[in-house]
């Protein structure tokens, strides 16, 4: 599941045929075409979470197999246009080397490192891409945290007013 | 002007002889008395943004000058309970020494360290928070990102499903 799937899809958000919101419901689609929503996304790869150091599709764009828009790239990180933006600047940032980092609930200390390079670069990147009124950056870990991908990645969105509270 | 107005506190929001607590009536006696979401205090904190080495409350919170529920303190980061939660978990991390963090964009290469400390014990909290099904970090900068105070902090927030997109 990528963050393609992070959609806010509102047409269907209260029909449960066509969007099942339970987690049963996910379960029982088998992660299949109803999944329209970042949180049903979440609750199916919270289901069956994969083992740490299993390729997410995010390996897949780090190793150039499938395309994405990169914005920014250092030796330690990649950036790159979420597919399914919130915002009209919307990017990902994540660790090209997982590291046993499948979210942030994971971090250990020797990742200290790679964390504050995460922000900076995002901190890099919200310039680049000229966001001077402001902007958001926000890790999503678990279910609860709407996590859909389990390579941790922070989200960088900006171009519009961000409300409160944040989802 | 603290995240002690980040409130959800409908009932009460519109009148700040109620909320005596919150930054809504801090702002009213500076501003207008209809200022009452977490974006207009960052509209106003941007309208007179401070400079970057100027006090802000957290300096009294560190200081121990104002109360707070701290619930973790190392060398480098101080984390506390945020007066208005947007979840049954709502904590507020901060560098204990702001160094010109005023915000995310205003980071230097060299900040990088204190920022993954920031980061990995965001991590250490939500653990100690018992937040298992996961969590959302949040870092607001600049008026379109909704910061309020400006001395770089980190919302941690979870106990419930957070939603998409993240405000």
């Amino acid at each position: 599941m990528s963050s393609a799937s992070e959609s806010p899809d509102k047409a269907t958000a209260n029909n449960p045929l066509k969007h099942p919101n339970s987690r049963i419901a996910v379960l029982t689609s088998h992660f299949t075409a109803t999944m329209s929503s970042e949180k049903d996304a979440a609750l199916a790869a919270a289901a069956a979470p994969p083992p740490a150091d299993s390729p997410t599709i995010f390996d897949k764009i780090i190793n150039k197999e499938i395309p994405a828009k990169v914005v920014y790239e250092d030796d330690k990180v990649l950036a790159f246009r979420d597919i399914a933006p919130q915002a009209p600047t919307h990017i990902l940032l994540i660790p090209k080397i997982k590291d046993g980092l499948t979210g942030l609930s994971q971090a250990e200390e020797r990742h200290c490192e790679i964390l504050g390079q995460l922000l900076y670069a995002a901190k890099l990147v919200a310039k680049q891409e000229g966001l001077e009124d402001g902007f958001r950056v926000v890790i999503n870990d678990g279910p609860d945290g709407c996590q859909s991908v389990y390579h941790l990645h922070l989200h960088l969105l900006g171009g519009r007013q961000m409300n409160w509270p944040p989802g």
